[in-house]
């Protein structure tokens, strides 16, 4: 791809991201709009809006999983490890649009955001292990329950729409059944 | 409303209740099937497929709202509270699967249903409330975060569908972090 192509393509994702992650009933033309290229350019880079909403997705599961490694491998992981659980809820809504938009385009989560996702997954579970290890989550919590702990708070937070400061209460309850019994 | 007519309308509710619990995108067709009656009844009753959704989903509010009384009249508040919250949560798969049905009909939740979320609200705050007296939730969590919780659990089990057993272990995670500090 030439120097230009890879520009567009990257626009029209960053542009995709936000027009979608605000509303996922948004079309492909305020997509171009924002990223201020033609229609035409958006389809060469993406024949349909369903392969555009998969490539966004993707690279937000793909940042979550960086996020997660650099935290693991941070000098205080058990910090990292809530900073990082308090970003991935604050984010969701705009996260979760954009699934939404995908669902409603009448798209199945295609391969390639399946693939990120589980690279996600075990980026977090490595995080957990290494908050474990630092003794700042009990270490009797299995991935499995931490994870749906992550998604609850996501969608709790999106669903009813919480203010920030009622996100954080929530989040602290939450923090305070994962930290070791004292 | 004669005493059979009264008895279909139940039934078709239960049926519905039933129908589209399990599947958001069921026909009336299905539910008249399950009610026994046949499809002129169930649109005598119901003129549209979202008004049978409304009263099904008010229905299931209104029970909640009855629950969450009875536990904080009962001589145990506090351990009322914990058993409501995990039938609650253990139960919201298929009432977000109605609300869902309402969603893709392109119906947006009616005054009726409105009105049974607000006093199920209500009810909830009250058997808190109760809780807290009890002692068995910490004073200082408002009902704001433990409703954001409640709604978190119930989405975060239904969207990750979750086995039983992982959805006990976080909610017992929840619930430590909704006890008071020892």
């Amino acid at each position: 791809m030439r120097a230009d192509a890879r520009d567009n393509r990257a626009r029209i994702m960053a542009a995709a991201n936000e027009v979608f992650g605000r509303s996922p009933s948004a079309s492909t033309d305020d997509v171009a709009r924002l990223a201020g290229v033609g229609i035409a350019t958006v389809f060469r880079h993406f024949p349909t809006k369903v392969e555009l909403l998969e490539a966004v997705l993707t690279l937000r599961l793909e940042r979550i999983r960086e996020d997660a490694l650099a935290a693991a491998d941070s000098t205080d992981p058990g910090t990292a490890f809530y900073r990082f659980f308090t970003a991935v809820v604050a984010d969701s809504a705009s996260k979760l649009a954009i699934a939404e938009a995908l669902t409603t385009a009448g798209a199945a989560i295609g391969e390639d955001a399946r693939k990120a996702g589980r690279g996600m997954r075990e980026a977090i579970e490595g995080l957990l292990l290494a908050a474990q290890r630092a003794g700042a989550v009990r270490a009797d919590a299995q991935m499995a329950e931490v994870y749906a702990l992550l998604v609850g708070a996501s969608r709790g937070a999106t669903a009813t729409n919480l203010q920030p400061e009622v996100r954080d209460r929530m989040l602290a309850l939450i923090y305070d059944g994962l930290k070791p019994r004292s």
